[in-house]
């Protein structure tokens, strides 16, 4: 079962939800995202006419997550080239929209880089626009077949290290369908596990504030009929303490050469727990989110992000029946608060490093710059 | 400076806030409450006629906090004889209306033995219930001395673990004048090192699901000119791993005769992340708070909430402005949640137990069983 969807693409299902979307004349060219703020009340389609506009979705967190954000920022250049605007310029505001997510930047890189050698061959404007497009449609379908080998991979990990089935998945953040061209990175190792019926439980955690495991995470668990519990993220530690987690599973936002991982804010703590507890602290990122240039956690920048994301809670419902800010305070007026998006666990708290070229672990400076060598992705400058 | 409060009880300031009040007659005999689930919006005043009533507010936590419950429990024996209700009938009632807090019991079984032994000495009704009314009064009173000598003790303990002062401490949930007939328990340590001139930053957990650490500490916080920031729980791993919390204080809704800490869920994996970084990990907590009857951590029963919790988010605007339950949906309907209210840490994690009576450390058995024979509190069946 686990080798079904590596060895068998045609098998494999389409996302079922339609994340992002290029939209070809006369509608466009348009990038077309699901917004992901809007989860999981309404799917409402957020049409992006220019890169401004996809940069505050960014920024917002309408597309969010690692590969997603690789993918994005490839249509992104796409659509500069493609809408005839200064595709330089539009890939220095993309690179940047974000710090943290290293996979964001990579696909801004792929696709100027595309448009760049075409140029430099002598392409004209719109044929070098379409060499972005056919880069950012590359990386679109490479980043699905990513998450089919991710699944695969992770799969027959869960099984050496979990020998008696029925697995019980502690998980943070969302790290789905709608982080990637595919069913995603850890949630797609849970989702393989359910359909090869070894998953006995997801435990979502909220993942405050923004509530990503709550609001995607649980929506897209949902839409899977998979067995799944909803925790604030600091009940995950009553589930340790009662041998209810087998395993935790995470995505990555950016993976240093020396294996550190930055993550969503909770992934550390859940991690110190793991380990506490001697239960498998497995990430599962594909290669793209891997940084040969980043030489360790302490030199991985940490988004910090505004302080209202934590005094003030936001939902869609909230949003629509809140103040103008679009959040309710929880806090008193004038509350300071400590908002890092991210934290970076050391290699020695994880357990194994799942990506589509296979299995780190342990995790070690030799494991992470032999997959980084064995990945297909292009080397730009 | 660190003795002043207990060595000097004229300079003490009564809490600011009317938490608790019994009103005579005319208006009364009533138990006036500050409805805590309003704040730090409203400040409302809750008025309790009968025990049902006080058993709703303890429901609905109107009325929390382990030391103030076993206050209004006792206050709420006083109630039903003074209004010439079954006082037996109303003692059960209240001792069951929340399973964790062990005070509650405490203060509901001190006011109904005081009540029984009037009667049984030959008391009418009037001076039965002015008898149990007496008995609420001096647990009040107690308490309030107790969270002097608290203060007191704590802050030597930080001197002593702290030598260079301006500690930054990282709390969780609400241990301050809302928890206490005097400024808190773990809170008041925090206060008296502020008064100290040695608070260099309060870390403020906002204590998912309910927020007390938003919601109430950062109000006490605030009304106190202390330095403070809010932090989403697992922003607090971020914080260790930047060497930004010096020690860790946590008030104990229940301590086992082994040392064993009940308290807010999210204490324990604080107390992990404490051990991973060698950081000070205290439990300040009224010896009313130890139970030795029930001999460790696996005997404490923990109170699961309603999932809604964790699915709706609830705060007093959310409420004003938001669906009938008072709450809005986060995830997706349907969503099942795990939440559990406390969690339990045990005492090989905990550095020291920091009571009226004086500090254990290291937490053992015999030193959790000397300070409560040392206890001035009253053994009742």
């Amino acid at each position: 079962m686990a080798d079904q969807y590596a060895q068998n693409p045609a098998e494999a299902v389409p996302p079922k939800l339609p994340v992002l979307r290029w939209d070809e004349p006369p509608e466009g060219p348009v990038l077309v995202l699901l917004d992901q703020t809007r989860l999981p009340v309404e799917e409402v389609e957020l049409v992006c006419t220019d890169v401004p506009a996809l940069v505050r979705a960014i920024h917002t967190l309408a597309v969010r997550g690692a590969p997603l954000l690789g993918i994005a920022g490839a249509y992104g250049v796409a659509l500069a080239a493609a809408r005839g605007y200064d595709v330089e310029e539009a890939a220095a505001l993309l690179e940047n929209a974000r710090p943290t997510a290293v996979n964001l930047g990579y696909g801004v890189r792929l696709a100027a880089a595309a448009y760049r050698t075409a140029v430099e061959a002598g392409a004209d404007g719109e044929r070098a626009a379409a060499a972005a497009l056919a880069s950012a449609r590359e990386l679109h379908r490479a980043d699905a077949e990513a998450s089919r080998r991710m699944a695969a991979h992770g799969l027959a990990l869960l099984g050496e290290l979990l020998p008696g089935g029925g697995h019980r998945i502690l998980t943070h953040c969302n790290t789905g369908a709608l982080v990637s061209g595919g069913e995603g990175t850890a949630f797609a190792v849970a989702l393989a596990a359910h359909r090869a019926g070894e998953l006995r439980r997801l435990w979502v955690d909220e993942t405050r504030p923004l509530l990503q495991g709550a609001r995607l995470t649980a929506y897209e668990a949902a839409r899977n009929g998979m067995p799944y519990s909803l925790l604030t993220d600091s009940a995950a530690g009553s589930l340790f303490t009662a041998g209810e987690v087998d395993a935790v599973l995470i995505g990555a936002d950016r993976i240093a050469a020396d294996g550190s991982v930055a993550n969503k804010v909770g992934s550390y703590p859940l991690a110190v727990l793991a380990k506490y507890h001697h239960v498998p602290f497995i990430v599962v990122a594909p290669t793209t989110t891997m940084d040969p240039s980043t030489p360790d956690g302490a030199s991985i920048e940490v988004e910090q992000r505004s302080g209202s994301e934590v005094t003030e809670v936001t939902s869609p419902q909230v949003g629509a029946a809140g103040a103008a800010t679009g959040g309710v305070s929880v806090a008193p007026l004038g509350t300071q608060a400590y908002n890092p998006a991210f934290d970076v666990t050391p290699p020695d708290l994880v357990t194994a490093v799942v990506t589509e070229e296979g299995v780190v672990s342990p995790v070690t400076r030799a494991g992470i710059a032999e997959l980084c060598a064995r990945s297909r992705q292009v080397t730009i400058s």
